[in-house]
């Protein structure tokens, strides 16, 4: 029913679902750095940890704690620096 | 890394993470009504959707949006129904 999705040998995973009006996902990140790249609009929400991100074009890094979102356009990367097991909401779509 | 386990012929699903502090899982529920007990003190925070309760003891029901948590002591059973797909993070002990 819920599809699971590792990436980065298994230090991302996320379980699918949809929000009353978008579809998402729901992942935890171990703590590493990343590189995500998006194919469309997404809205990230920190659920638990804490996410700091150099967003598209940008040269300095914002810390995103629990409950914070921020959002990436389509077709954009992203770098990502986690200290902790970080679980989040990725909603995909406007 | 993260182990995923499923409940409910898998209208349940969550992967175990760690918080900074606590074991946890993060998870998400397909609609429908479901009763889970707990073996420890557990925190529930809704990630996404919304989770009506009925908490052990009482006979009103609440809901619990994104963001807002309730608690449940250890070795008791609550009730939830869902309404959409919600998902939640769970922290186990105090």
């Amino acid at each position: 029913m819920f599809d699971v999705n590792e990436y980065f040998e298994g230090k991302v995973k996320s379980i699918a679902f949809n929000t009353d009006t978008l579809p998402a996902t729901l992942g935890v990140m171990a703590p590493g750095e990343y590189t995500f790249g998006t194919s469309e609009f997404e809205t990230m929400t920190v659920a638990s940890g804490a996410l700091t991100v150099q967003l598209p074009g940008e040269s300095s890094w914002q810390t995103f704690n629990a409950t914070e979102s921020f959002t990436v356009e389509a077709n954009q990367s992203f770098n990502v620096k986690v200290s902790v097991d970080t679980a989040y909401v990725c909603a995909y779509g406007k």
